[in-house]
This record gives structure tokens, sequence and C-alpha cells, in this order.
């Protein structure tokens, strides 16, 4: 039996005792994590040096060494957030609708776990832990499969939490890591149906689009975000630079940051200038259309891959349109359906653009950054979805969740 | 351009139409297809017969040709379904959760449409009206791609629609059927990301596992029932047979009927020999396990294939047992995770049984028949989601629908 075979039997085998453990069984449990992990820290420490060793041969950027990183102050956090994850409220065995038929039958939907879930992620070691205990706080089974630029780290910070478990109410096969990181332990997951209910992919593009396209097992689809921002012709000229410089420059790597401004023709006659000069200052690289190379010299023409494009950078794309109805039109075509935001005077315009633009998140007068699960009030989150089943937006624990229908009787028969 | 390609562009350009239009004018145009079906009854009914003539020349069987058939009456029970679909409460548009922020950012969870419904389905015509009716009263556009079987009919059914909509503020284009019915249409769906939202398939085993094996849009799984019920040891014995011969013999060919009997050894002593008898009595035909071809000759015995089988038939399988944790153990091994019932006075057993077993619904002391959007008090359904995610059994119309977040600011950046 594979590696993969073998783990995901034995997660679901776990995630059936899990479906009726108590909230304080789970939370002991996660207690008992957050201090392990510190009481290994030395261990972890040491395992992920030889991550990083191994990162630097094989010429990995600095920005993805930082990711893999662990230090004190960093393991501190995760404990740190685990202790948060305890005082969330557990989701599970709340009954959201109840139904009494006349014949007697009560029917109540109750909040179920899913069973078992499987991610499979990138570089950051942090997501090993994040993922562990989100699932294990909603009573599913995990299968992690990190990336092998982590292996170390991510074995490391496992043994920690099966240590752990093994003194908790929580079964250690709760929790798996693969620890065969190869491309065929990937697709051994996208289908295996028999003990996996969901698949959350969790990095670039090309794992999640791959992700999608080859997984049988369904898929919570997370991450890309090309935004964009309106600036309507009534927008008030200081919040629509606010919001650009905000949402373009305060850290660019993330998904809901900005990629493409549109800008309402009069408002950039005015103010287009001045909001192109004080990206430039914000060593912000622009691509825009003619409108905008013939105003400002510094700007790249764009492409239409440009429209396209999520930079994940300080690079921004600028096109000067003529109105809501061209905003909306531009942003169904190229965008994700992450965040938009349109800034405007105009209450009309606003309910136009929220309605119609078709996205998990849709601003009026603010930055499209506030997409995310602490910003919303979640307390924590496995991802941001941008599909549209099941769950949408920031995913907090009531995305780990399923639901069930006990119907109780005393002989009904149709 | 393929016909898939073409349908699913208009598809996408009406469902963005279709995001605020009101409540009242989805039901006028409803109302009017309700009416315009029977303005039409006599081209359909015409157009219908091509199909039953062309079934009969192929060799389809009574019970597939009277799926397919329509009458004067068939077509009323459709308009009357319409009507009462007009009367439920529009779920669109509800305020699902409201977070006030401390920087005064509010944000509103709202109830929005999918987008672009696929509906891939078998013989029956009346799906074709369903789906679209439906679709519309959730705001969606949907894509229909019926039965070769069904190909006059459901080309009538939608030109009569059309003809409604044609009248009406919902686009046209919102209903789109795919005239051509070979495998390569359905393999056009599969992979239609760009203009569809979900796919859901309904009819057979095999029609199910193919969509959810090679589509990458994401899938909405209906139907498989391999349903279950255990009697238990201190089971009423006049209700366990109510619920018994209920569950296999009022509607067989369903997927919420019985397909397995697990009996508890002392109870099967007692009782078992009588219950078998009325099973026959009813043309039940019993494949059982050794100790019940031990007390009854007529049974035939299960093999491992049985207990995987959903028979749709006036057959079932029949095993004896020890205890509620075998029964437990096997129905999570062979069930379908659709709906499963135990018979007990003894309650801490039922509370394990409905909180181990995985299915949608769980029942003490009742059939596993009820399993129904309108018996749930629903009023209309599309499928049951025997899935995890997204929504679990009966789906009405709250299953058609979407979420996103509206955030309304007054500059707030991070």
């Amino acid at each position: 039996m594979s590696e993969v075979l073998a783990k995901g039997k034995a997660a679901k085998e776990a995630s059936f005792s899990l479906v009726d453990i108590s909230t304080e069984e789970k939370n002991e449990a996660l207690a008992k994590i957050a201090d392990q992990l510190l009481v290994d820290q030395g261990m972890i420490i040491e395992e992920n040096r030889k991550d990083l060793e191994a990162g630097k041969k094989n010429g990995l950027t600095e920005s993805v060494l930082d990711r893999i990183m662990l230090n004190e102050k960093r393991i501190l956090d995760i404990a740190e957030a685990i202790r948060l994850l305890i005082d969330l409220k557990d989701p599970i065995g709340e009954t959201i609708e109840t139904i009494e038929k006349e014949n007697g039958l009560l029917i109540k939907k109750k909040r179920v776990p899913i069973g078992v879930i499987g991610m499979i992620y990138e570089a950051r070691p942090n997501v090993t832990v994040d993922a562990a205990t989100l699932a294990l706080k909603t009573g599913n089974a995990v299968i992690l499969r990190g990336s092998s630029s982590a292996s170390y780290s991510n074995q490391a910070l496992i043994q920690s939490i099966h240590q752990a478990l093994e003194n908790s109410s929580v079964p250690v096969n709760a929790v798996q890591l693969i620890e065969d990181t190869s491309r065929e332990t990937a697709k051994e997951l996208f289908h295996l149906k028999e003990y996996l209910d969901v698949l959350i992919p969790r990095g670039g593009k090309n794992l999640i689009d791959t992700v999608v396209r080859e997984a049988s097992v369904p898929v919570l689809e997370t991450g890309a975000g090309n935004c964009h921002i309106f600036i309507d012709e009534t927008a008030d000229d200081q919040m629509a630079e606010n919001i650009v410089i905000n949402g373009k420059t305060q850290r660019p790597s993330v998904c809901n940051a900005i990629e493409t401004i549109l800008v309402e023709e009069n408002w950039f006659s005015q103010y287009g200038k001045s909001l192109l000069e004080k990206l430039e200052e914000h060593q912000v690289e622009i691509f825009g259309d003619d409108k905008v190379a013939n105003v400002f010299e510094k700007a790249k023409l764009a492409t239409e891959e440009d429209w396209y494009t999520e930079y994940l950078a300080l690079s921004v794309s600028v096109k000067v349109i003529k109105d809501v109805h061209e905003a909306i039109q531009h942003i169904n075509t190229y965008g994700t359906n992450h965040s938009e935001a349109i800034v405007t005077e105009n209450k009309q315009n606003a309910t136009l653009f929220l309605n119609k633009v078709d996205a998990a998140a849709v601003y009026h007068n603010a930055s499209t950054r506030f997409t995310d699960g602490s910003e919303f009030g979640y307390g924590a989150e496995i991802g941001i979805s941008t599909q549209k089943l099941h769950a949408r937006g920031p995913m907090g624990l009531q995305a780990l969740t399923s639901s069930k229908f006990y119907i109780y009787g005393s002989g009904q028969i149709r």
C-alpha cells in the first residue's frame, strides 16, 4: 500500500472517532500542541536550518527562504495563534435549522465535521500547524502534503504535534503528513475519493490551477486575486489616492492587493497626473493605456496581457475609461472574482458596481486589503475562497464544516 | 464557435443582467412560462410523440418510455409546480451576516445567485422545466443538456419557455438547451469553466460518476442511495416491520428506498423469520447471509457485491449482525452517505448511530423515504446531495445560491 493510501485510510478511520469528541477534549489537545511546539522549539529550529541550507544550495530566493524560516519568535507566534483558536466558538453540533412536521417527525439540521481534509501547499511551514489545528478544532482529520523545500521543518512540526496528541483524546492518526513530496503523491491525493472529502490547495496560481483541473475530489479553490479599484468621476481625490496607495503598496505580495486601477476620464484629466506621480514616489512601476502614457512618460504601455496579470509586486496597470458600466465590464472580463472596489460619491453608481461586479468581496470607498479572515472577525482563516460553492471569501471555521439532517420519529412511514 | 461555447457565453452574459432583477420580475416570468406551457400543450405532446416513437423503435423499456411520456395531465402538473415555486420565498438578497468594525467599516454577507448552472440529465423532460424554473427563481442562468431520447420534447418545452421569456424582464438567453446530445457536448460542458459556475448531473450512477471524475467545473453530486435500516435488539417488532416494508416497497425505484436490512441477532431469532415472510408476501427478492439462508430457504445467498448494490427494485440484502457498532461499521463501509435509519427503543444506541453514521440524513424510528425536498418543506428540489460541501441532503432554492461580501466604507485603509 502506498504512503498516501495508508495515511488516507488511517485519517479516515481517525475521522470517525472525531465526530463526537467534545469541545473540551479538542481544546485540551490544541493546548497540548501549543505547549509541545514550545518545548520542541530547539529541535524544530535545528531541522528548519537543514531546509534553509538546502534551499540556499538550490538557489531559492531570499523571499522564499524567509517564508521557510522558523525562529523562536515565529514559533511563539504559532503557539499564540493556537491559543487564540482555542478561544473561538466551536461550530460543531450547532443546530442550523429545525423543522417540525405535522406527522410528528422532528428534523434537525446540525453542523458536523467534513471528515478528512487534504491540504496541498507550498513553502510556508506555518501552514502545517495552521491547517492541522483548524482541522482539529472543527473535528476533522487532515492529510498534509507540503513542499519538499520545507520537508525537514514539516516533519519536525508533525513529530511535535503527534507527541502532543499521544497524551490527548484526539487520535494521533487524525494528523497525517505525506513525507514523499514527489509529484506522484500529489496526483494520488487528487483522486483519493475513498478517504478524502475535500482538497484545499494553497500557493501560487499554477498549483491551484493544476489541482482544480485534475482533482476528482471536491476542491475548495483559494487565492488568485487580480483585484481592481475603480475611481469614479465624483471620487474624493484624497480618498482615492489613499486607497490606491494603500491597496497597492502596503503589502504588494498578497492576494487582496490592487493590481489594476480603472479611472473615469474626467476625474483622470483633473487628478490623474498627480495620482501617477504619487505611485511613482512609492516606487510603483506603471503599465498604462495610451491616455496614461500621454500624460505620464515614465509609464510603460500596457499590453492585453497586463489586464490579466496579478503582479504581486510594486507594479500596477492603469486604464482610463468612460464610466461605471465600462468598469464593471472590464472587471467581469479580466478579474478573478476576489476583491473589487469603487471610490465614488455617487450612491447609484456604487450600488450598481457592488451588485453587478462578480466577486467574493465588493467595496465602496475602502481598501481591498480588508478581505481577510481576521479583519472580518473570523479569528482564523484556512484561505480565501474565490469560488462560489460552499464558501466564498475569507474561510473561517465554518467553512471546514458540513451539515447533517437528524430525523427523530416514532414509527412514521410514507 | 461550438454550440456549447456560444450558448455558454450567451448564458454568462444573461446571468449578469439577472443579478439585480427583482423578485416580482422573476415571478412574472415564471407565471408566463406556466401559462405558455398550457397554451403550447398540443405542440409539446405532438413533439413528445416523436420521442416515444423513436424510443419504441430503439427498444427502450416501458419504464423509460413512461418517464419520457408527456400528456395533458403531466403538463398541467408541471405548470402547477411552477405556480407553487412562485409562492416560495426568494432567497436572493437576504443578508446572512452583518459585521460592524470599530474603524466604521460595515460588512454585509448577502445571498446572491451562483451565476450559470449546468444540468446534465437523463430521459425525463420534466427536469428541463424544473431546472430552468428553479434556476430563474434564484436569479441564475441555466444550460441544459438532456438525453437524446427526449430531444424533441426538450426542444418543444424550451421553445415554449423562450416564447414566454420574450415578453418578460428575464433575457431569453438565460435558458439554454444544448441540442446536440452527442458525448462531445457533455465533455465540453465538463470543462466550460469560463462560463459555467456549477454542474449538476441527474440520472443513474454511471452518469454521475463520469461527471464527478471528469469535470473540472465544480460539481454538485446527487443521487446514489444505498440506504440501510438497522433493527436493534430493542426495536418494536411492529414498527420495524412497518418501516422495512415502507422503505423497501412503497417506491423501490427511488434513491431513498431501503437496499440493505441489518438485524441484531437476538431480534432476528425472535422476529426475523416473520419479517422475511412479510417481505416475501410483498414480492421482495431476498439476498441474505448464511444466518438468513438457514431460517428462510427462499433467500439467495448474498455476495460481497450485494452489500454495495443499490437495487432500485423489489430486491433487498439482509445481514444478521452483533450490535450497533457493527451496524455503523457496515454502513460506513458500504453506504453512499444518503439516508440511514435505526429502529430501537435504546436511546443511547440511537444517539450513537445518528452521530457515527456518515450520511446526509440519519433517522431514528422513521422511514428513510422522507429524505425529500417537499417532505422537508423546501417546496422544490433540484436533487439530493450526497456530497459534504455546499449542500448536503435535499437541495431547495438555497442550494442554488452563493454569497458575496458587500463592504461599505468612508475611506478606510489598512
